[in-house]
């Protein structure tokens, strides 16, 4: 394993200490328990949006923490749930009268931890779960992954939130949200997590993953290597199995690099999923193209799709100043 | 070789169309000779900055094509000089009546073609030459290579462009930015470029190239692998040998990631140089952490920094719009 490590216990910690001094003015680095907030304060009634997950999917999810978008992000150890004390505190930190919304991506762990969390806390609350992954099934027994699309609901969310939308309201446009974007991946390589020192699945040199998952997780099928557009086509065509849009429906269309793969190739991956889509009649308003929800040194890729209307356009577009996602302001 | 291709052949014309098919508001693609262009019109009189060079190392250059950085950006195949047909035709798309800067890395290649552009060019013109890489000496014989810094050079060149220097002025600007900015990496594994289908070097599983190229070019030595703080510590060293600084410096701090390595570890990376950097009295004013001078799938990072005074940062801060490199609009 060949890694930028000093020592594996401090490793996240050294990384969120660099994170916190290289972005100062955006975001506060809480060392204990760990989590992430705002540099700036926000306005009085602002309903606060956290969100946390395992490390190892960065920029997702403190580099979403900033005006417009996330007001604080809890991390736990790479590919490990956060604890409920790191979600409690930061909601305590945070919370500024207008209630707490968590963004919780679809892991048993992550689900239970910010549920004791929400026991544990005497403002009001309330949860979106992300369950973008339309590789499993939905009825799968333990439901849909949360994936790439969380960015997408954190986005929209924290613009909703900044510009005065109450607890409820909020609540109600990420589950609609939510519900209207799908995502698919697959992996060409395993990722390598550190503590483990050895890639977290095999695949030969001729196969790839269809429908992984971001922390490594088996997809629907192992299948043979093939051309860019063979292997991407099947990804846009069970997203689009999924959310059925109509003829000319506003979509944005995100390509998501899982950490190994050059942009010149994710831009070819997004040539071919925006010809799928025009093909279907499908009209993309919007594009974002790099590796936002990633898994460690993973090569490959994810296609999202959210549709959209005009007033989720209009808080797509609305200022956002993190350290990985900024417009402006 | 496990990569999202269709061909070796339409590569990067794909991978150029998808680009600007995502940034439509951006950047327009010509694909006969191929170049990128801004979409938006630029004032008359404005002196047009150009680079180019081989593909693989994205975003740079396309993606710094927009408002307050580049007006064109030509890329060659993959590791390769672009033509120079495609610097004269792209100079002659965008000049505007204030002449063109070219910004070229001091390769030989890319020397020769923006050379025979200038000759063929029926306007004013001018060249600055980065050459950032301090692993190689001052002295060396074909000059050392224009690495990371390039993307520096070009931020801060193209917003002195934008608020209405001459082309002299530019041209004078650009080597002191050049000259007050140094740059070393250092490689964990090779990267693979497509036509070859295979890594361009060998490195054993606990070995390191200090001093990498950006095209997996041999370094100062091949070391054995060991912590984070003793790979990145050399690193600054050699840089703050070269550079300088006075007490008290203020300095922008670039980490870039060459395409296979996680942000998690560039954190980790910024919090060892800027330690480093603090140690020496430097005062760290600006920082830019990320995958933006890539080297394909090559695992590994550098270390850059530049020297700023007021007026420096001050084009640093302005605003920039292009898909890659966006603040302040």
């Amino acid at each position: 394993m060949k890694k930028f490590i000093n020592s594996l216990d401090s490793l996240l910690d050294e990384s969120l200490h660099g994170f916190a001094k290289a972005h100062a003015e955006i975001v506060r680095f809480n060392p204990q328990p760990p989590f992430l907030t705002r540099t700036l304060p926000t306005r009085k009634g602002k309903v606060a949006i956290i969100s946390g997950g395992g490390a190892g999917h960065e920029p997702l999810h403190s580099g979403f923490v900033g005006v417009g978008m996330l007001d604080a992000a809890c991390p736990g150890q790479i590919f490990t749930s956060p604890t409920p004390d790191q979600m409690l505190t930061a909601a305590q930190t945070v919370e500024n009268g207008g209630g707490v919304l968590f963004i919780v991506k679809n892991y048993a762990g992550d689900v239970m931890s910010f549920e004791i969390a929400t026991e544990m806390l005497n403002c009001a609350t309330a949860t979106v779960l992300v369950a973008d992954d339309v590789s499993l099934p939905k009825n799968h027994s333990i439901g849909r992954r949360g994936v790439a699309g969380t960015l997408i609901v954190e986005k929209i969310v924290g613009a909703a939130a900044e510009q005065g939308m109450t607890l409820a309201e909020c609540k109600a446009l990420g589950d609609k949200v939510a519900a209207c974007t799908a995502s698919m991946g697959l992996a060409l390589s395993s990722c390598t997590v550190p503590a483990l020192g050895k890639p977290t699945f095999n695949l030969a040199a001729d196969e790839i993953e269809m429908g992984v998952g971001i922390h490594g997780e088996q997809g629907r099928e192992t299948i043979k290597l093939s051309t860019a557009t063979d292997m991407i086509t099947p990804l846009v065509a069970a997203i689009l199995e999924d959310l059925q849009p109509k003829k000319n429906q506003p979509v944005l269309l995100h390509i998501n690099g899982f950490g190994a793969t050059p942009l010149l190739e994710l831009y070819l991956v997004y040539d071919i999923a925006a010809q799928r889509l025009q093909q279907q009649g499908v009209s993309i308003v919007r594009s974002l193209v790099g590796n936002y929800t990633t898994s460690l040194d993973m090569a490959g890729c994810s296609v999202t799709v959210s549709l959209l209307d005009e007033s989720l356009l209009a808080l797509w577009d609305a200022p956002v100043h993190t350290a990985n996602l900024r417009w402006g302001c």
